[in-house]
C-alpha cells in the first residue's frame, strides 16, 4: 500500500522530419514499423510548427533527418521536433542524421570563423538529443563535439561490397581527389587488397602564391582503373578535374565512390560530361529525379541505419556491425 | 616586476546579419559607426559560414538581425555569427532581434507541441550570446525564457506620438482585434487618455463546436475612428475581417498601428481591398517594395534602438528611456 | 559469469510536504497509495529538515506541495524534499504543484524586476527536479519556464461541468474581471454554447493619468447571470467591485469560478457582504474553517491530479485527458 | 568609425535584504555609501517581490542578508534579490551572508536526509550569484559547496581581542562544549597563549544505547576561568550545561564567546538563569530588544566585512586581512 | 505496427582500474562475475589508453578503482574509463573509490588554495559518472561536493567486531590523536560501550608561535589499553607520537584502528620501531608485501562494498546495512 | 554617495606548473614579468598542492604547462592550478599549453574508447579554464572540443624560416611520414615554394589482412634532401623507417622537422643510427640532456607563445600574428 509496482516496458518510436520522409519509411519498414504520424508545417513567415499525432511519453524515440538543402531549415526543424519529444516526456531521444550538417566547419580554417559542426552537436544538445546516430562523418573528430554517446557507422563495407563484385578482376587503384583523404584512401586500397595508392596534388607556382598552376597525380595509376574515394560529392568540380588527370596519366577507367550525394548544381553536368563511367553513392542524401543519370548508382543505407537502431534499442552491440570499428 | 598592468578599455562593435543590412546600418548611423566589415555566404547545399574581416577581440559585440523570411535561415546565421565572436574572444555578445523569432509559439496550445520561443532563447545561450535586446514581444514572459538579462524595448510610444498627432481632435476607439489583446489595448486606450475600448469576439454555435460563426463587436465604437492595434500583421486576415466588423458597426474609419510588419501573402492585396484608411507600422522586418502601399505608413525603430545600445554599452538605464517600463 | 542480469521494475511512490496534507492524502487514496512516512519540521531559527523513513532508491517520486501561505516556506521545503529524493537514488523526481508558486511574478511588469516564476523553476531544477506537474498556471507561458517536462492540467472541465449542471437553463454571460482574461473568458463562453462574452473596462481620465476613474462593463450583460471567471482569488477586491459595476449594469446575479482560492484576507469578508450568490473554486490550496461560507462551492482536483500522476507513470497520455489540450 | 571606445570603470552598489537593515547600514556607513533604494514586500499569500530604484547596469553589487528567523523567507528575498540584479544587468553579484543558512546540514548525517548546505550555495549560484562573502562557516568545507569564489572571513581576531584585553591576568582555560570543536578550541587555546584546553565529554550507559548518561569534563580546568567557545548559539542548551558542568569541576567563573548569535528561546532565559557571567558574540544576527541580557556583549563584524568588501572590490587581499588564513 | 515494444532489463557489469585489480577482482567473486575484460596500457609519454573487449551499451556500470600511488595517473585514468563508458553508451556509471583522493584537501586551509576534493567531484561528474560509492571520508561533507548520489560505506562495523572481539574483558580507552577527530573517537567510544575518550593536545609555547611544544594527553587513559582510531595512516608520525605520549601517561598497551592504510615511508618502519602492539586497517588500498609487519591486520571491505554495490543495482537500501547511517 | 566608482585596470600574471620551469621562464623574460612565486609538492601518496604566494584577486592569469611525462601528473597539477585561481578570484584563466596533451585520443578508433582529448577539454572548462592556447595540435578539430576561444598557434613560421635559411638552393621534396598528414605536407610544399610531395604508403598483403608488408614512396623524390615532416616526434620508429625508404627511393639527405619532440626512448637512439642529417624541433616539451644529440636543432617557441599573449592581454589580434590562420 506504500506505493505502486509496475513492470518496465521499452518501446521504440520512429520520427521522421520532412527533408526526405521516404528514407525514414524505408528505414521503418526495415524495423517493421511506420514513422509516428506528425503535423508539420511552416507558417507564412518561415516558422516552423510540429506536433506528434500519437502520445510519444517515455518512448526510446528516434528522429531521422536527411540534412539536405535548404539545410538551415532542416537543422532547425530537427531541434523544434527534439524539444516537443522533450517536452512531452520522451524517455531518450536519439538524433539520425545520415549526413550530419556542417561537418565541414569542423575548425576555424583561419581566425575569427566559427565552428559550426560543434555549434550544431551543442544545440541537438541543447534541445534535447541524448545521442546521435550518424553515418560517415567528414571528420571522425565530430564524434567528439558532442557531449554524449554518437554511433558512427560506415557506409566503406556497403559500397565497397557493390564495387568489388563489379570490377572484380580490374587492375585497380585507389585515389584520393585532394591530399587531405589519403588515409581515407589508403583504408580503401586494404580493404581492395593492397592495390596501388594515389592522390591528386595541387601544385602552386612559387612566384605566385595562393594560386593553384596544376593539378598533379602522386603515385603510379597507369593502365588501371582508378576509384576516386571521397566522403560526399558537392559540386562535382575537384572530382572530375581529378578524373581528367587521371585519364591523362593514363588512367583505363575512372570510378567515383562516396557516401553523401550532395549533388550541388552543376554536379550532375558535369558527371554526364566527364569521362567517369560510374559513381557510385549511397541515399543519406535525397537525389531528386532530374540529377538522376544512368551512371550513378545509388545504394540504399536504410538497411544498415536500421540494424544499428536495432541494437541501440535493444542494447546490443553497433561496433559488432563493423569489425569493431564503431562504437 | 610580477605583472603588467594596463588600463582597461571597452570598444563597441556593430554586427550585422545579411537578413535585412539597412537596418544595421541605420542604427549604426545613429551611433556613428558602420557594421563590422564580415564575410558571409552560403555554401551550394545551404550552409552557412561568417568570417570576420577584423579582429572581434574583447569587444563588446552587437549583433542586429532582422528575423524575416526565411527566417530559419537568419535564425541559423544568427547562431553561426555568435559562435564566431564567441570563439574569436569578443567580451560580451548581444544580440538584436527587433523581431523575436518563434514568439508566437510561446506555449504549448495543446500537448506534444514544442515551445520553439524557449528553443530559440537556449540555442542563442548555448552559441554564446550573453544578452537580447528585443522590441515588443509577443508575449512579456518570453522574456523569461531567456538565461540572462534581456532588454525590452516598446515601440508604443514611437507609434502613438504619431497616430497622436495625425489623428487628433477626431473622435476615437481602441480595439483589440481579438479577444487575446484587450489589455494592450487597453493600456493604448489610456495613453491616448481614456477613449473607449472594444474587441472584436469570435463567436461560436454551440450545436457546432470548434467552427466561428460570426465576428461580433463586444464594446461601442459607433462614430469613431477606430485604431486597431497589434503586435504584428501577419497576412492581415484577422485584422481586416476585423475591420470590416467595426465599419458594419458603425465606425468611421480605421486605423491599424503594430510593430512587427510580416506582410505575409495576401497581407498588402487585403489591405489595398480594405476601407482600412491608414496602416501604421515599424521597420522591425524590412518591406520590400512589393509590397509597400500608400496606405502603409513606416516608421524606424533604429533611433530607439540605437539609444538603448548605447545606454547598454555606457552601463546607463534602459529603464528610463520608457517611463520605468523595461529593464 | 561476465554480469548479472535482472528485471527492471519501477515503482511509484508519493511523498507530501507540511502544507496541506490532506490533499496529498487525498491523491493517494485515489491512487490507492499512502504518502511515504517523512520526518519533517523545523529548527528553533526556522531552518526545515526533511528525512524519509523508508528507502527511496529506484523510485518514480512525486512530492505534492500545495502552495499556500507562507509560500516561501512551502518553497523551500519543497527543494529540500527534492534534494533528498536526489541523493537518495530515487529515479525520478516529479514535483507535483496544484498551484504554480509566483505564477503572477511571471515577466519584468517594469524595469529591476525579478522574474521570480522562471526562478522557481530553475531551483527547483537544480535541486533535482525531473518533471513539474501543475493545475491552471497564471500563464501558459510558465511551461516554458522549465527545462523539461510540464504536465499542465485543466480544471475548466471539474468547474464548468458543476457549473453547467447547476445553472442549465439559466440566461448565462461570461465575464472577464479585467482586460487581461478575456481569451480565457472567451473559451468559456464557448464551452457554455457561445453565450455572450464581457468584461470589466477600467476607464482614466486624461486629465490624471494612472488613476482610475471608473470600471465600466465592455458587452451586453442586462439580464443575465453573470459568470466571472479567472484562475486565482487572492483578496477577492477586483472581483466583487465587478461584481458591483455588472448587477448595476442589469446583471439578475453573479457567480464567480476561479482555480485557485488563495482568499487573503479580507476575500471572505467581501464575498460574504457582495452580492454574489456563489464563489465556485477547487482545493488547489487549503481553505481554513474560518474562511469558509455557504456560497463557497469547493470542488475536489484530487481525481484529475491522481489519474495524470497514473498517466505519467504508466507512459500513458495526459493529453487525452484534456481532449489534446495538455501535454 | 568602426567602433566606439570608451573607458571601462567600475561601482560598488551596496543592496540590503529586509532581514536586519541596521546591519547593511552600518556596513555601508564604513564604506562611506548608503544602500540602492529598494522596493520590497510580500503580497497577501506571501509572495516577495522586489524592485531597484536606480539603475543596477554594470554594477559590481553586493547584496547583504542576515539569515535570521524566518530564515526560508530570507533565502527566497535572497535568491530573488540576485534574480532581479542579474536580470538588470549587474556586472558582478556577490552574496554577503555573514550567518551562512542551513550551515548544520552540511552532511547527510543518516540516509534519505538532503545536504541542505550545499542546496542552498547552488540555489544562490542558479539565481545569478557570482561570489559569496560570509563569517565563519559551521564547517570550512561548505566553502567547496559553492563553485565560484568564497572570501571566508574570521571573527575570532575581533572576539579574541576583546577577550584577551578584558580576562588579561586571569588563569583561563579554553573549552568545546562538545566533542566536534575540539580543533577550533585548540586554535583558540594557542590565540591565547598555550592554556590548557578541554572538551565536555557526553557518556552513555553500554546497556542504552542513544542515551546520553552523563556529561563529563574531559582536561583540567580546576580553578581556572573557563571561556567556552562556539561558532553559533542556538537554544542555549548544549552551552549551559556544559557551563554547569565546569562549574561543577572547579571552574572559577565561565564565559561564552561565538560568532553567531541565533538566541532560539529559551537561550536567553537560560542565560539568565545560568552561573556564566558574560556571553561574547556578534551582530551576524540581529538580536532584538528583549532578548538582550547585561551579561551578552555584542560585537559588530561590520568593520570586517566593510574592509573584506572594500578588497574584493579592489582587486586587493582579503587573505592578508586574516593573516594568510581566508581567501 | 507504430511502435516497437520490448521488456526493460538491467545488466550489472564492473570494470577495474590498474590501481589494484585483486580488489575488484574480490569485490567481484562475492558478487560472483569477473571484471569485464579492458586494454589499458600507458603510451610512451604517459598518455593513458583505455579500451573494454566487451559490449558496455546499456549496463550498469560500476567502475572500482583504489586511488594509491602515483594517484594522479589513477584519477585520470578513472576519468577516460568514464568516458569510455559514457561515450559506449553505458545506462548509469558508478565510480567505486573504497579511498576517496585529495579528501585531505577539502577546504581552503589557508587563502588562494584550491580545493581539490570538490575538484576531484566535479571532475567525475563531468567525465560522464552519476554516482558515486566510497568508504570512510576524511569529511563527510565530501558527500556534498557532489552533484549526485554518493553512497558513503563506514567501515566502522567491520573494524570494531574484530576488536571487540580481540580485546574484550580489557580495560579500553579511545583516543583521537589530535584535536580534529575528537568527534568520531566520541562515536567509536560509545560503540565500546561507554569506554573513557581522550585525545592528544598540541600545546605552543605562547612566546613562539606556530611551534609545537609538547604533546599531552587530555583525557584519562592510565592503565587502559588505548585504542587510537583514525580514518587514514598516511607516514605514521602523528599516531606514534601520541602512542609514545599515552605510555607515558600510563597506558598498558597501544592498538591503532584505521581504515585507509596509505603507509607512506617511513609508516612501516616507524610501527615496527614502536610499542604499538597491533595496527589494524582494511583493504581499500592495497599494501605492497615489503610493507606488511605480522603486527599489522588487515581486514577486507571487499565483501562490504559487494553487498552495497548489490543493493544498488536491486533499488534496495544501503543506509540498512549501516544501521541508517549512510544512504 | 550611492556607490563607490574607480578606474577599472588589468593585470597580466603568469604561472607556471613544475613540468618545464625554464619555459615559463623564458616566455616570462620575454614579457618582461617573472612566474608568480608558488608553493607546489605532492604529498607522500602523490597528492598535488598547490598555494600561490601573492594575491591573484581579479587578475588575467596565464597557466604554463609543458606536457611532458609524467603527463597524467601534469595534467592533474594544471586543473588543480585553475582551481585554486579561481576560487582566489582570478578574473580570467587562460591555460596555456605547448603541447596539447592527448591529442591523439581525438576520436574513437575502434568502438568502446575514450575521446581523451574532448575529456581533457572538458576537465580545464570544469576546473575553471576560460580560455586555451595552443600551438600545433594533432587535429585542427581539437579546437572545437573546448567550449570556448582556443589561441591556436603555429610553428610551422619558426620552423620553416630556420629551415629555408639552412637548405637555400638545395632540391627538395616535402614528404609526410604516412598517409594521414598529406594535406599538412602539402602546405609546406607551397611554403617552400612548390616543390615536390610524397608521402609513404604502407601496404598490406590481400591474403594476411593488418599486417603490413612493406613501406613504399608514392611520389617523385629521387635527387632531393627530403624534408619529412610531422607534428611530432614520439619514439620516433616510423620517422626513421620513412627515411631508410626515402633514401633506398633515391633521396640525397633526409631532414626531418616537427614541432614537438615527445622523443621516448628508443627515438634519440633510432636518430642517432639513422642516416637522418638533421632533426629540428621545438622546446614545447623539454629535453633532457641525455635525450640530446648534434644533429637535434631546438628552435624556441616562447617568443611566438610570448607574443600572442600579449596580444590576448591587449585585446589585440593573434590572428595577424599568423597571416590570417589562427584565431
Amino acid at each position: 500500500m506504500g506505493s505502486i509496482v509496475a513492470e518496465n516496458r521499452k518501446t521504440l518510436m520512429l520520427f521522421s522530419g520532412r527533408a526526405y520522409p521516404a528514407l525514414a519509411e524505408e528505414i521503418g519498414s526495415e524495423l517493421g514499423i511506420k514513422p509516428t504520424p506528425t503535423d508539420a508545417y511552416d507558417f507564412a513567415n518561415g516558422e516552423t510548427f510540429v506536433r506528434y499525432q500519437e502520445s510519444v511519453r517515455g518512448s526510446d524515440a528516434f528522429v531521422v533527418q536527411s540534412m539536405t538543402t535548404p539545410i538551415n531549415q532542416w537543422v532547425m526543424e530537427t531541434l523544434i521536433m527534439v524539444d516537443a519529444l522533450k517536452r512531452g516526456s520522451a524517455k531518450r531521444v536519439t538524433v539520425v542524421l545520415p549526413f550530419y550538417p556542417y561537418g565541414r566547419q569542423d575548425k576555424k580554417h583561419r581566425g575569427r570563423e566559427p565552428i559550426s559542426a560543434r555549434l550544431v552537436a551543442d544545440l541537438l544538445k541543447t534541445a534535447g538529443a541524448d545521442r546521435i546516430l550518424t553515418v560517415d562523418l567528414h571528420a571522425s573528430q565530430i564524434q567528439g563535439f558532442f557531449d554524449g554517446p554518437v554511433d558512427h557507422l560506415y557506409a566503406m563495407d556497403t559500397l565497397a561490397d557493390y564495387l568489388l563484385e563489379k570490377y572484380a578482376g580490374k587492375p585497380l587503384a585507389v585515389v584520393s581527389p585532394d591530399a587531405g583523404r589519403v588515409k581515407v584512401a589508403e583504408r580503401w586500397a586494404n580493404k581492395f587488397g593492397g592495390v596501388p595508392l594515389a592522390f591528386v596534388h595541387k601544385t602552386r607556382d612559387p612566384m605566385k602564391p595562393n594560386q593553384v598552376v596544376a593539378n598533379r597525380v602522386v603515385g603510379d595509376i597507369e593502365g588501371r582503373v582508378c576509384l576516386i574515394i571521397d566522403d560526399m560529392i558537392d559540386s562535382g568540380g575537384t572530382i572530375c578535374k581529378a578524373a581528367d588527370v587521371l585519364f591523362d596519366s593514363g588512367a583505363t577507367d575512372v570510378v567515383v565512390a562516396a557516401t553523401h550525394a550532395i549533388l550541388s548544381d552543376p554536379a550532375t553536368e558535369r558527371f554526364k560530361n566527364s569521362r567517369i563511367s560510374e559513381v557510385v553513392v549511397t541515399n543519406t542524401l535525397p537525389i531528386p529525379a532530374e540529377k538522376q543519370l544512368d551512371k550513378i548508382t545509388v545504394l540504399s543505407i536504410a538497411p544498415m541505419v536500421a540494424r544499428a537502431m536495432r541494437e541501440v534499442f535493444d542494447d546490443g552491440s553497433v561496433t559488432t556491425l563493423f569489425g569493431g570499428l564503431s562504437g
